[in-house]
């Protein structure tokens, strides 16, 4: 982008919506730390006129603990500041009278408390690493299979992330299984997904070119912003390589 | 098709490929059942003028151990007679120099005993079924995205299969869940691969339009028939649905 549009961006802008893990920190083994220097921007961004929220595909825990991990490394964030999928699932869910068969991180499952589990008629899908074992992607597969027309919900589509270990596999390449052996389209809650930015931006109150989305992921954090006219910026921390 | 050009079909047809699971036998615990009334049309094309092969994505066994299954569920078939995915890809590994990180049943790895497996500069995926585990496929993914041109081969592409106590994922699912992760495509190894029928066809010294053949998946068996000229037929029995 040249000089001159940062500037016109610039003085449009009102809000500032950040990715977390790869931008504040890197996830892995004990919770994560922080990337270098974030704590200090996320202080500085609350400090300025700009609003602020936080738009995560998290999904191995709870919104709550998931905030309680940031707070306790120095994060300055609230829980009413987070979006992140599974919430955004329940509210889908119940809007259209769909009772999920759950393959997600056992930390999250009871965001979906509140939801009928009885005779699944769809399958929600979240980042359920080492849950995501043969048996476990079988048994999701025959609901599928076994429903006249199958409904696959994923919560989020990113092909990987790192931790502190290396990369890992993220909840799209399952979600991409699935499609395949089950002939479905999944529909994405949680970026890149319009409607998911679009409740943020609701939730400021701001137009989508007067926000800024900050993430280290292209197709997911960039390109999902850019698709709903807002403006995108990618880190060079996390998984860019 | 009309019966004029079954007919024409008949007149010139000179072997017979056989699919094997869903066609003469149903997998499942203990091995498996034979097909109600399979044997004896095994027996009879046997009998025939007819040559006859059998062709199988089947990658839980060795060639060796399979037959051997088949042979004690009363099918009259030898080695020599049984196409499988295994012993193809090692002759490609072999002529491209490659060295793989195999994903494969534990009870097919010696088929690959030949071949030097030290620093992988390639992945081959087979039906490892329970072994398809998230750190098993995330041991794949690491070694496929640490390539500078990542290399996958899949042992077939097939979406599911019948055991005795339902459908199962097959090798297919994992083939998409890789090359979405790695943004690669696989190479595919055995049905519906047009390289794999047309060395059956070798095998036999007929020509494409003077065989036919029998299975029980549109994709791989029928589709991958026709689209190298033969003929191909779809039974109701095994994951016809």
């Amino acid at each position: 982008m040249a000089d001159h549009k940062w500037t016109g961006c610039v003085k449009s802008l009102k809000g500032v919506i950040l990715d977390m893990c790869g931008v504040l920190y890197d996830s892995g083994e004990g919770g994560g730390v922080p990337i270098s220097g974030s704590i200090e921007a996320v202080k500085r961004l609350k400090e300025s006129d700009l609003q602020l929220r936080f738009c995560t595909n998290e999904t191995q825990a709870t919104r709550e603990k998931f905030v309680a991990k940031l707070q306790r490394m120095g994060f300055e964030l609230s829980v009413s500041e987070v979006f992140s999928p599974a919430p955004a699932a329940v509210s889908i869910l119940k809007q259209r009278g769909l009772r999920p068969h759950l393959l997600v991180h056992d930390d999250v499952v009871s965001e979906f408390d509140s939801v009928d589990k009885t005779s699944p008629n769809c399958v929600v899908i979240g980042d359920a690493a080492d849950k995501f074992s043969y048996k476990n992607l079988n048994d999701a597969f025959q609901v599928l299979i076994g429903l006249e027309k199958p409904v696959l919900f994923s919560l989020g589509r990113g092909r990987y992330y790192k931790e502190t270990d290396g990369l890992k596999l993220d909840v799209g390449v399952y979600m991409k299984a699935l499609e395949y052996a089950s002939d479905v389209e999944a529909e994405v809650v949680g970026k890149p997904s319009a409607m998911f930015f679009q409740s943020v931006l609701d939730d400021m109150g701001i137009q989508p070119h007067e926000a800024l989305m900050i993430g280290d992921d292209l197709v997911n954090d960039v390109g999902g912003a850019q698709q709903c006219g807002m403006k995108g910026l990618q880190v060079r921390t996390g998984k860019y390589r």
